[in-house]
């Protein structure tokens, strides 16, 4: 019998927002799979540590922090052959995503190379956390709400940025400064706010416009959300 | 001393995908109260009802089930008024929200009137709950992702969804048919799926092409995502 795969959603920093059902199957899975990066660690495991079974079996899956594709293939290679080895053996297997596993995550990488039942945890993302942090609403009645990986061009994010009172920039890191450009140009940054590691212990809210110009947010989100009205108007 | 007011996302429907903060807080919170129409009765509430103190006191908030907004205004009316009185005396008050406070809920027309402090614990959302049930990435790498409310006008629907590879329809309900007809004319259909109750006792998950069309989803999502590479080629 081969052994079930759980993608299971640690939610975003907050070891309180996993779900009961993450942390049900967390304390009786035998074999606990997690992303582990050279900068940024193990975050999903830190944040589910406390659930796990003491007993687990742990497989850090390593993976190299470049944009290059080819070593991360490499690295999902590995892991999904030491994760198909356990299921195999009959033993399920919970690989743990920060965030929700299906919300821009890479376990779909992994689960590309894994032959075996397959149950999605779905997990508390940095969108509604930060949004509970700063008591916005993401989007209301009838908004659109667009979802934009800052490394898109500036045409592309001009676009629709334009033809949306709710936004949220994800994956901002080094394109920041091109970022706020482009909130300005739309009428989005009077109302934006950076919120970085939302819901974790060094989790900080800034409002755009009051951000240094000469740093960069860490794992952060940009809230634009000025509500339909409001923004038609600006 | 005023009380804490806590917005408190209940999830999609299985009750264990409330989150261990939600449960703790359920588990101490005086006062309960939830948002109740005729039709639909308490969902957040039936889902929530095994966490809460057993001797909490209950404040339905009755929502009237229709699109004029001055019914719906006064009830929020009467319900922040019988929630302030607790809070003013000192008790926290819970109100219970389906899937996340700030998604799309409704919450924030209570929180207008409601003068205390105010914490909000994000919940799973639909969105994220139905692309568990069916497997599938909402967005992967540099997608964008639009949330996209079914009233909205014809054109823009279509100009919103003629240029993402990845979104998600929400509200469906009496508007399928002309959803339909425009992810048709988009390239979206071959890939959407009608996921309806997403957790829930009632899930079912039907592919958008398979769909009766004499009939009409309930409490669904329908999720548009093939990939950028499969749906540029569409």
């Amino acid at each position: 019998m081969t052994g079930t795969m759980y993608l299971i959603g640690t939610g975003p920093g907050d070891p309180e927002l996993l779900t009961l059902k993450a942390a049900r199957l967390l304390a009786k899975v035998p074999v606990i799979a997690y992303p582990a990066t050279e900068n940024q660690g193990a975050m999903a495991l830190e944040i589910a540590r406390r659930h796990i079974n003491p007993n687990a079996k742990l497989i850090p899956v390593s993976l190299p922090m470049r944009l290059d594709r080819a070593p991360a293939q490499a690295a999902y290679d590995i892991g999904a052959r030491a994760i198909q080895l356990q299921l195999d053996a009959g033993c399920d297997v919970a690989y743990l995503c920060e965030g929700d596993p299906l919300f821009y995550g890479s376990a779909m990488y992994l689960l590309d190379r894994i032959d075996a039942p397959v149950a999605v945890v779905p997990g508390i993302t940095s969108l509604t956390a930060a949004a509970a942090a700063i008591v916005r609403p993401l989007a209301a009645r009838n908004e659109t709400l667009k979802i934009l990986p800052a490394p898109l061009p500036d045409e592309r994010l001009k676009a629709e940025l334009g033809t949306t009172p709710a936004a949220a920039i994800i994956k901002v890191g080094r394109h920041f400064d091109r970022i706020r450009g482009l909130l300005e140009a739309t009428g989005h940054a009077q109302n934006a706010v950076v919120v970085e590691f939302a819901t974790g212990q060094n989790q900080r809210i800034t409002k755009l416009s009051d951000f240094a110009h000469d740093t960069r947010p860490y794992f952060s989100i940009i809230l634009c959300s000025a509500g339909e009205e409001a923004w038609s108007k600006s």
